[in-house]
C-alpha cells in the first residue's frame, strides 16, 4: 500500500504541476494539494494489481477518480455552505461561489479526460458518478425532512460514499481484464468496506476515546446530526416510549448534555446494534474478497487494508 | 434540416420521457423542454451526413451535446444571477441554487453517458468541453475589469459559443469516419459560422428593425453590455477623442439616449466595421466548407443553413 501511495502522490503532483495558471485551474491545485489519504486512487491501483495488472497502467484513471471525488467536495461544500475542508478554507470561501461552481465543472471534465477510452471503464465510471450525485441529492432532501428512516439513510451513505470506493476497485479490476463476476465481487468488497468505514466513524464519534480520535467526543450528537446512531436512537426511543433524547435535542446546541446522550444510546442498545452492524458489513466485505477467483497471496494487501480499517481507533 | 430537426426532437423527447422522477432529474426535463432551436444537435447530424454517415447513428452523441449545452446554461444562469431563460424562470429561480448546481452536475455526467465509447469522439468532446468552461471563466473575469480588448472579447466568444458548434460538426464527421483534415475543415466552418452568428446578433440588436427582431432596439447598448460593438465603439471614441459615448454610459441606465448611441456608432464607423467583420467570418466559413473533400451536392444542406443565417433579419 505504501508503494501505491507513493505512485499516486508522484503522479498527482506531476498532474497538478502541469495545470495552466488562472482562476479556472488554481482552485483544483489548491483542493488537491490539501493533505488527504488518497484512499480511492490507492484502491484503484490495488484493484488492478489484485488481478495481475500493473499499478502504472491505471494511474491516469486512479487520478481521474480522485479528481472526481474532489469535484464533488468542491460543489458539496457550496451546497452545505461549509467554510472549512480539511482544516483549510473551502474553495468558495477562499475564492467565491461562482469560481467554485466553474472550477468544479472543469474538474469533472478533467476527470473524464483521465478516464481513458476503454468503454468498460467509462461505463463503470459513468454509472457510479451518477449514483454519487443521487447520494448528494438524498442528503439535501433529508435536511428538509423531519424524519429519515434507517433504510433511507443507509442508501444515502451507500450512494454518496461507498459506491466510489467500489468504483475505484472495479476500474482497477477492469483495466486488468478481470472477469465480470470478479469485478462484481471486488465491487461488493469496496461497497461493504465503505459502509463499514462510515458507520465506524459514527461509532468513534460517540464512543471513541477523544484522546485517540483527536475530536471532541459526541460532536455529531451534540449538533443533532442525522447519523445512523441518531436515527436508530430516535427509533428506539420511540419504540420504548423514552422522551429523553428528544428533550435533549429540543435544547439549544450548547445546553445539550452530551454525556447523558451517549449514556442514553448505550441504554437503548444502540451502541451494541451499531457494533453488530459494523461487524456484519466487515464480514460481508471479507466474504466478497474471499469469493474473488485469484490466488490468496494476491489478496493479502487488500485483506490487510480492511483489517487495519477494522481495528482503527481513530 | 427539417428531417434532422424531427429526428432530434423525437429522440430528445424519448430521452426526457425516460428520466427518473425526483429533484435531480426534473430540472433537466424542464430546461430541455423549453423551446429551443437545437442548432448544435442538428449540426452533429448534418456533419455526419456530409461524410456519408447516417443521421440515426449519431443521435445519442447529438443529444449528448445538447445536454452539455443545457448544463452550461443551468450553471451560467446561477453565475450570472439570471432570473429568466427563454422567457421562463431559470432552474435556480424555479427550484434553488443547490438544486441547479447538482442537477447541472448530473446533466454533465448524463451527457458523457451519451457520448459513446469512440475514443476520437470522446477526445474531441473533452477538448471542447474544457474550452467552453474557459470561455465562461473569461466572461466572468471581464465583469471585474474596466477594459477588455476586442481580441480578448473575440477569444471569449469563440470559446464560450463558437467552439461548441465546431464540436457538434466534428463529432458528426468523426462518427462518419471523415479524415482528420476534413474534420478540421468542418470544425473551422462551424467556428466561423458561430462567430458570425454572435456578431450578427450584436448588429441586429443595435441596427435591426425591432418590428422584425421582436426586441427593443439597442437593448444591449442601453445596458452598457460589453459587446463587440461597444468595445470597438469605445476604442474608436478614444482614438478620435470623442467623449459622447462615455458620457452616455456614465448616466443611469434609464436616462441613456439609445437613439443617440446608435447614431454615434454609425458616425464612428462601427456599424460598417461590424458588417465587414461579419462578412469576413461568413466568407471564412464558406471557404472552409469549400475545402471539405466531398461531392458538392452533399454540402448543399450546410451551405443553405449558412446562407439562411447570413440573410436573417432577426
Amino acid at each position: 500500500m505504501v508503494r501505491e501511495r507513493g505512485l499516486i502522490d508522484g503522479h498527482l503532483e506531476n498532474w497538478i504541476a502541469g495545470l495552466p495558471k488562472g482562476p479556472l485551474f488554481e482552485p483544483m491545485a489548491y483542493l488537491l494539494g490539501l493533505p488527504a489519504k488518497r484512499v480511492r486512487p490507492v484502491l484503484a491501483l490495488m484493484g488492478c494489481e489484485l488481478f495481475g495488472g500493473k499499478a502504472e497502467d491505471v494511474l491516469d484513471e486512479a487520478i481521474g477518480i480522485e479528481l472526481f471525488h474532489n469535484f464533488t467536495l468542491m460543489h458539496d461544500d457550496i451546497m452545505d455552505a461549509s467554510p472549512l475542508r480539511r482544516g483549510q478554507p473551502t474553495v468558495h470561501a477562499k475564492w467565491n461561489v461562482n469560481t467554485a461552481i466553474l472550477s468544479g465543472d472543469a474538474m469533472l471534465v478533467k476527470a473524464y479526460q483521465l478516464m481513458g477510452a476503454d468503454p468498460h471503464v467509462l461505463a463503470t465510471f459513468n454509472r457510479y458518478a451518477l449514483e454519487v450525485c443521487e447520494g448528494q441529492q438524498h442528503d439535501m432532501d433529508f435536511e428538509h425532512r423531519n424524519s429519515v428512516t434507517l433504510v433511507e439513510y443507509k442508501e444515502m451513505i451507500r450512494l454518496k460514499t461507498a459506491v466510489l470506493l467500489s468504483c475505484a476497485l472495479r476500474v482497477g479490476a477492469c483495466k486488468a481484464r478481470a472477469s465480470v463476476e470478479d469485478q462484481d465481487w471486488i465491487g461488493a468488497f469496496g461497497e461493504n468496506l465503505g459502509l463499514a468505514f462510515q458507520l465506524r466513524d459514527d461509532v468513534l464519534d460517540a464512543f471513541g476515546n477523544s484522546a485517540v480520535t483527536g475530536k471532541q467526543q459526541g460532536g455529531d450528537l451534540r449538533n443533532g446530526k442525522k447519523t445512523w446512531l441518531m436515527i436508530r436512537a430516535l427509533e428506539r426511543s420511540n419504540e420504548v416510549g423514552d422522551g429523553r433524547l428528544v428533550t435533549e435535542l429540543n435544547k439549544v446546541v450548547d445546553q445539550r448534555d452530551v454525556d447523558a446522550m451517549i449514556q442514553l444510546l448505550r441504554e437503548l442498545g444502540v451502541e451494541q446494534e451499531a457494533e453488530t452492524e459494523v461487524a456484519r458489513l466487515e464480514a460481508a466485505a471479507f466474504a466478497a474478497l474471499d469469493a474473488v477467483e485469484v490466488a490468496e497471496n494476491r489478496k493479502k494487501p487488500l485483506r490487510e487494508l480492511a483489517q487495519a480499517l477494522q481495528e482503527r481507533k481513530s
